[in-house]
């Protein structure tokens, strides 16, 4: 398995959305870690320029992943009253909304690729694949992971057949990897959900959640997982060409929070100005608001108006450090190593 | 340092309110842990009987924890709608609800009698007490530990003197520690908050939520934890006395929830009826609706209604297990040792 290969326990976030590029992705593979490379909010033939690029950068094993299509559910009442509420934000910025519509991201023509192009991993977030389609992809050799959030979601994924579970703790930057975004979903902590799953459910697993540092890592591996899943950390990495706006809020002591106002599916970002004003009354609605806002947003960013866009953040961002993401692998590893050694003194072991 | 001469890395949780008994306080300690005992909810006089009675049934240290009082700013229109909403569930189990009211919990009388008798750990919750009342009880020997669940808490904490802080993340039973019950708390996971506390302040560190074994406790030592604090664990310990309805829903995958229903200060408990029902419409008011529901959620306990009383319970309670309280301690620190040689086994530590 890939992860038995990795010289660092650390597997880079998706970040679909944001910093997921080719550049990123082999930094973190010729580290001894693992690349991965989003295919979400990309078109299939973009995606598969992407990758080809990635595989001329590195010879490195890397993952990619796909957005589980959702139900197109939104409620058009609810996307119209959201579309007035946003407009002094929309005057703010200069820019309309735009127009709220559903897509399925490109799933067949993006499993297709991946059927024509096998890659090392293919991860799945926003839901669990039939099992048809992740026997599909194991055939042509990948190994197929799962994200999920919950034990519920944990035997789903199993019974699909998948190899690894990405465990996704509440402290998560970005979108929760929810199968569906319920009012009501118990939002485990990183740690909690491992111990769960690891009770009843015997795949490797990932963890996920607000892992910066490499005690961080060290702390989800002595809690039984085979790797950390690390987004936010590499935020500022040099190969993520951080949004200077994003790259300085991480550094600072922002709260962050959960909110559908960016784009109709929960999400965890720094709070700022559009959060604050609309998060109250964004309603579900995925990808529709994302169609809705992302004129706006787009806006924002270039103005370097840090209150009008999404900054996605995991609840530990402060320990994000401006380095090449190489750096960044290596110091998580061996932070990870020597963290594991402190405690193990700390408990007397081979005394 | 108290922490320094446990044989396992354990602290128990105050479980004010639920089953804190000198006895289940002494097994924790003649075991190796750090067994505490609850002032809250209770006269100054019982608690100095309970105290007087761990005293005679263990000779190992042990802390207690004091409520730290709050504002008396309930709002007298949203206790009395809440009353009304309450009706039919009064009705169900055959009792009328209590009166609301503000009390400090006995707070300068439980100092009086910490000062006359003093013992080795005095923690707090709900607040951080004036350096003079800190200082004015480590002058008696003892260690003040005060319980933060987020950097800005742990500030005061260290900056009032504080020998040790209590991180408490979102995922744990029960109350949440915070100095206010405001209604935009980040809400930390545990991990996330250890690292970021760790990162600023040089204190020793107890890690508490939803750790209920030994992986767990591992994972927060990892993380650079001295210990974990836990309670949801020992629900189901003999010496707890578990009520028969709690012990069976814990067993349960039950999902858990934060809510101000019961006590009118946020606090996490398994799913029941009376959460589900009365979330939304609960005002914030504490102690309050404490009291305003305490004959009611007496009245169900009794009935065996699990429907109808505070199950408090973190994010892992489906790990807890029936058994004496020494073994569970035992269990947890030889099981985060083990956890902790896999986990470096894994990194290819010594290679």
């Amino acid at each position: 398995m890939v992860l038995d290969e990795l010289t660092h326990p650390v597997v880079l976030a998706p970040l679909a959305g944001g910093p997921s590029t080719p550049a990123l992705a082999a930094a973190v593979g010729d580290a001894g870690g693992l690349g991965f490379l989003a295919a979400g909010y990309r078109s299939a033939e973009d995606f598969g320029a992407e990758l080809r690029e990635l595989r001329g950068l590195s010879a490195a094993p890397f993952g990619v992943n796909l957005f589980v299509p959702g139900p197109d559910d939104a409620d058009a009442a609810g996307l119209r009253a959201y579309r007035n509420e946003l407009r002094g934000e929309s005057e703010r910025v200069g820019a309309e909304p735009g127009e709220p519509r559903y897509d399925d991201d490109g799933w067949d023509a993006k499993l297709a690729l991946l059927r024509a192009e096998p890659v090392p991993v293919v991860s799945f977030t926003f839901g669990c694949p039939a099992p048809e389609t992740v026997a599909s992809l194991r055939a042509t050799g990948a190994e197929a992971w799962v994200t999920v959030t919950d034990p519920a979601e944990a035997r789903i994924a199993r019974d699909a057949g998948a190899d690894v579970l990405v465990l996704q703790g509440v402290e998560a930057g970005g979108h929760r990897g929810s199968f569906s975004d319920a009012d009501d979903a118990e939002g485990y902590g990183i740690l909690a959900l491992l111990r769960v799953v690891a009770g009843e459910i015997d795949l490797p697993l990932v963890a996920a959640g607000g892992i910066a540092d490499g005690a961080g890592v060290a702390a989800v591996l002595a809690g039984g997982a085979a790797a950390a899943q690390i987004g936010t950390a590499f935020l500022r990495a040099a190969e993520a060409g951080p949004n200077p706006a994003h790259a300085a809020a991480l550094a600072e002591e922002t709260a962050t929070a959960l909110t559908r106002a960016f784009t109709g599916r929960t999400a965890r970002g720094l709070r700022n100005r559009f959060l604050d004003d609309h998060t109250a009354n964004a309603p579900r609605g995925y990808p529709h608001l994302h169609y809705l806002t992302a004129p706006m947003r787009a806006a924002a960013r270039k103005r370097g108006d840090a209150g009008g866009f999404n900054l996605w953040a995991g609840q530990a961002h402060r320990l994000a450090r401006e380095a090449p993401a190489g750096e960044i692998v290596r110091e998580l590893g061996e932070g990870a190593r020597a963290a594991l050694a402190r405690a193990t003194e700390r408990v007397g072991w081979g005394e």
